[in-house]
């Protein structure tokens, strides 16, 4: 279905050539300062067209709230917002469109509801995260105020290029310490904040692209300032909620928390992440973070980082063989030019996603710690 | 919560030290054969103790079905399950309790909860996945029943040793299409396939085991004959529920579906899978298998395989420095033997997991089916 | 929250000064053939201002399909809709504005979000219902082309005046069997299908209207030809779910399955309904129908009827003592016209609830028939 | 499905014969003092054979905790209970068990599952409701440590002899204002607390007992000093929930809240809620309580009081023709004595869902208010 969250629970609908892509975010609390400006910059920074490296296509992606607002503040009732669609008609896909696209999902929601998807993708078109990036933007809003926390997510690999992204190494640390959304816009057309790896990145995505090809990347996320406590023991633990919410985004592979696959090779007495009382904080912490900041499924403060694996596009305008519907072979070529590399504008859906997250368990957990002084008082 | 499914559902309950660990199972179709001869045999795969690599202590770990089945049929009413616990004292941790132990969830339950965790892990004890392996097997019956699918999970790295799990390659593409749980059982004690692999992996556990310390590893898992259509398109997508099943297991730490982390460095030429019509059955298939069964968040009828990376255990009988509660420094070493490796005994676990996501999502589907067939008639 | 319904659901966002109101229904099945002509005329059933007994403000209301359909047919997807809300800027209530009105949502609303409520009553608002009777509209041509289903709903009390609701009275019987909505809408502006009751009702409204007074009333519905089978034993019986639905629309304070509160007074013998095998139909039906079209929960084919009871309109032009925000003692009157009688408008609100619960629990129960059905072969 | 709430989660097992009955409480807050000795009281004031009045069927229903407390106090994590059936054989039902009962669930399990009810009535046994007394047991305890909530119910009416419930009337304010389930139980086998019905009530239900019927009855509940700003403004409004709740409970008919179905005679004028200040205590009161202590859906702080109506037991000793599964006419007569009128037991049931919907509400509204302080302060 449609809906994500308990707490803070967003409901998304719209595809390609539909009147418009939008939103219901519901649960956010009252009293926020909420208005389109907050919203409109990530909706700009997930366009296309954005860069040399992506598609030129412009879409123009401006937003507007509904409904959950009066003078600029949240009422504390459910939010609606839309993005209208500029070309709203089905298009004409005549030849191409005796093909299930390869990799794409034409042949599996064929099956699934029994008539052809909506052409451009139908619900799998990118145009869909719209309403996701709308609702993370009020998260953001609502953690930022709140808590303080920040949630910044960059490009860590295009294709065989990886910035290092080793727990233990100091200048990864560093990184996910500091860095910043603007930070990550400045670092170039990639977004990956090491500057020895994005020029690498930005010649991988290039030879790619002049050979009609795609290519796919890394995205690794960190959260700052995540208050102790969140996530649930069992099913709902924090990295699985995380992983669902990555593994939603359209064209994702993988999702790793902390040390991830890399880390099943550390053994015990080097993976276990050591406490030590901070003593200029008072705050209790550990040495290492291994865990990603999350342990036994719940946050223990330390930054939380993750990273998730983006497929190479699926669609190319290099001739592909393939079957047709009828099952006749033939051989498919997308027209137009088409993004080469969509791990860069992968990264504010991340974000959202993860504030999306956060959001939802803060607001599960304060429930609790209500009663829970209560009862201690006793 | 303690919740995990929307249509097929199970809620688990249970600790270490409490009288016993349980579940509820919900959504059970009606008229299934289920005794608990139908349960036991993967909650007897879960146990330790059943090799020379793990941990000696001899869990009997006996189901009984409480409700929703009556002459060996289920009623189509909720199924409850329980296990008793043999050691039902809360233990005396005398020294170690001064200790949160590191990259347990000693410290994070203490601070979600403001009360110290239940003694020997609470909700966090390997025990609490009882009540999964229980559901899950009710899950195998029927999706078994109903559909012929078939889910069996396997070792595939321990340490630095890695079995090839590249997607192209014919022993690895061989291992998915046929293996069974028992030829995984018999493979040895890590429950690796792969006959070269596997002695080393043996080693790798023995080595660390030796120290006093602990290794981790990846588990594998495929899904046979998974109907198309399973998964829904935005948020619910088939990798993403499989992904939340999957890092909601202790120590989990990573998920990929297909080609993976991996894969974002094939370029999309050879990362697409072309369709092609398989004469023989008349099914409509893809030549390769990159995108693990699944399209668009749908299954697609190939097999569906990922792989679950599980960090080293947090458990070691090597003396760790590190922090009391009380924030002074000390020196922690766990009492008694520990399991060196807890992957291969996560296989059923991952197998639970997995067969809870796809009968939940084949429930979904099936209501659809029938409207499907009906509007289309017309 | 703003979301209801598991399998056919619908979320909701809109307030009376905001920009539009409108829903995502989600869980429709799809090659539903929906357009705007589908979902229009309830819409225009719920206005205001259609007679002189209500409220003259006329609002336009009309409804745009915003996504899941193409080219005249769902496509199984999350269908947005919205209407524009004509007037958007928040109110000018200024003396009024000191008053949290008797009865309203006012005070509570102040309460639970910490900041005064959305002028015009936020989503107490009556417009709130338009994103609901949208997504009945849906519901309603689904269950009918998929079973036939009929939903009609009815006046049957306004003030002191009732229509005959004995369950065991052949007019009021037949009634049920035979009544559509144009015949409702035929019988004049109550709404209400006795030919002597309805005048007497208009004359209770008039009355009331005449003394800037206001009056409740009473809506039963029928469903017809709804399939057998619906409803889930324990917490989700049908009649429990119908009973949220209802109570969940505005102004209304009661709620009552088959024989209802006068049903206690039947002894067991008489109020029991015995089975017999209708020879023509081959269908096995119960003589009476007492239950209302549910037993233990779930549906046995019989007409299912309740009713809906509904106060008297809060707002009206008549002054009232009552306290100030500050808690000083004042006067209040409503400005302008009110509607004496909201209940001959809760009907296709009414209609609409019924109809999203019985979509909703008729996808449920198909999953299941599948299992079954194949299980049964054995 | 057997899942109830979603921040206090009530999940429930168990039919007539199975091995036992039980549930599984999820969210309960830590800290909290819980031991068998809470929850006992009110399960034995479920049980039957109380009275002379009712059947005298002895059941023990001694419940025990399985997890989620340690030392008596919850952990924060799921509380599983259970409750041993005595009677664990399938019965032996032979020549009645030819007969759907008539207003039984046996037709409609029968054709909802495909497969004949579970012998004793299945899930629509009255057994069902020892899992959600168990769980009402601990909201109940919550609710009064945390708020000092008092909940409590009590026989309003028996077949046609009604106390007073006029919500204007001193009398029937002064029970909603005081009265204790002490006093209920003192009040007589009937629990109503009036004295002057008390007895009439009593015959009432002699009179059916000695002519082999049953007969219904209304149970009235008051919830006091609930806090303000529960439930949600749309869907989830307090009295839909309350009416979900109450609808759930076996052989109950109706719902209402407030003034309820009377009350949509009472003029607006005098229906309407007038505000105070009530100067010794500065709350903000209500002169009267029409509305039942919710507006808009949300909690005003005054007593919540309702109505539950229950019809006549099904199950009677006297013969009654009907139909064979088969089709042809038969007359069957339940053997053995049976309850005749289960209104009086149903009082702890009605008690148990509303502490559970109150404290699910409760936990909800939590998470708000703190935000809403938070950007107060600014």
């Amino acid at each position: 279905m449609s809906t994500f969250g308990s707490f803070f629970r967003v409901t998304t609908y719209g595809e390609s050539h539909c009147k418009s892509v939008g939103c219901i975010v519901d649960g956010v609390p009252p009293g926020l300062d909420i208005t389109e400006a907050d919203i409109q910059p990530q909706l700009t920074r997930r366009r296309p067209g954005q860069s040399k490296l992506s598609t030129p296509r412009n879409e123009k992606d401006r937003v507007f709230i509904q409904s959950g607002t009066e003078y600029g503040k949240t009422l504390g009732t459910s939010i609606g917002m839309l993005v209208a669609n500029e070309d709203q008609r089905p298009k004409d896909y005549s030849e191409t469109d005796l093909y299930p696209r390869p990799s794409h999902a034409d042949f599996t929601y064929l099956k699934k509801y029994g008539t052809k998807a909506s052409s451009g993708g139908g619900r799998s078109s990118a145009r869909e995260t719209i309403g996701r990036v709308a609702a993370g933007a009020i998260a953001d809003k609502f953690l930022e105020k709140a808590n303080g926390v920040e949630i910044v997510a960059f490009t860590s690999q295009i294709g065989q290029v990886k910035m290092n992204r080793d727990v233990q190494d100091p200048k990864f640390i560093e990184i996910l310490n500091t860095i910043t959304r603007d930070e990550v816009d400045a670092a170039g057309p990639v977004r990956c904040p090491d500057s020895e790896a994005a020029p690498k990145m930005v010649e991988e995505i290039e030879k790619y692209r002049d050979s009609k090809d795609s290519i796919g990347g890394v995205v690794t996320c960190v959260i700052r300032n995540c208050p102790i406590g969140l996530g649930e023991p069992v099913f709902d633990k924090l990295e699985a909620l995380l992983a669902h919410a990555m593994l939603s985004i359209p064209a994702s592979k993988g999702f790793e928390i902390g040390s991830g696959f890399e880390g099943v090779q550390i053994p015990g007495s080097k993976h276990n992440d050591p406490f030590y009382l901070e003593e200029e904080t008072g705050r209790f912490r550990t040495k290492t973070n291994n865990s990603g900041g999350i342990q036994g499924g719940i946050s223990n403060g330390e930054n939380i980082y993750f990273s998730v694996a983006f497929k190479s596009a699926a669609t190319i305008s290099q001739e592909q063989p393939t079957a047709q519907y009828n099952g006749s072979k033939g051989v498919l070529a997308a027209k137009g030019r088409h993004d080469p590399a969509v791990t860069p504008r992968a990264i504010p859906i991340v974000e959202a996603m993860a504030s999306i997250v956060i959001a939802d368990t803060l607001l599960m957990q304060k429930s609790r710690e209500y009663t829970q002084t209560l009862f201690n008082k006793e």
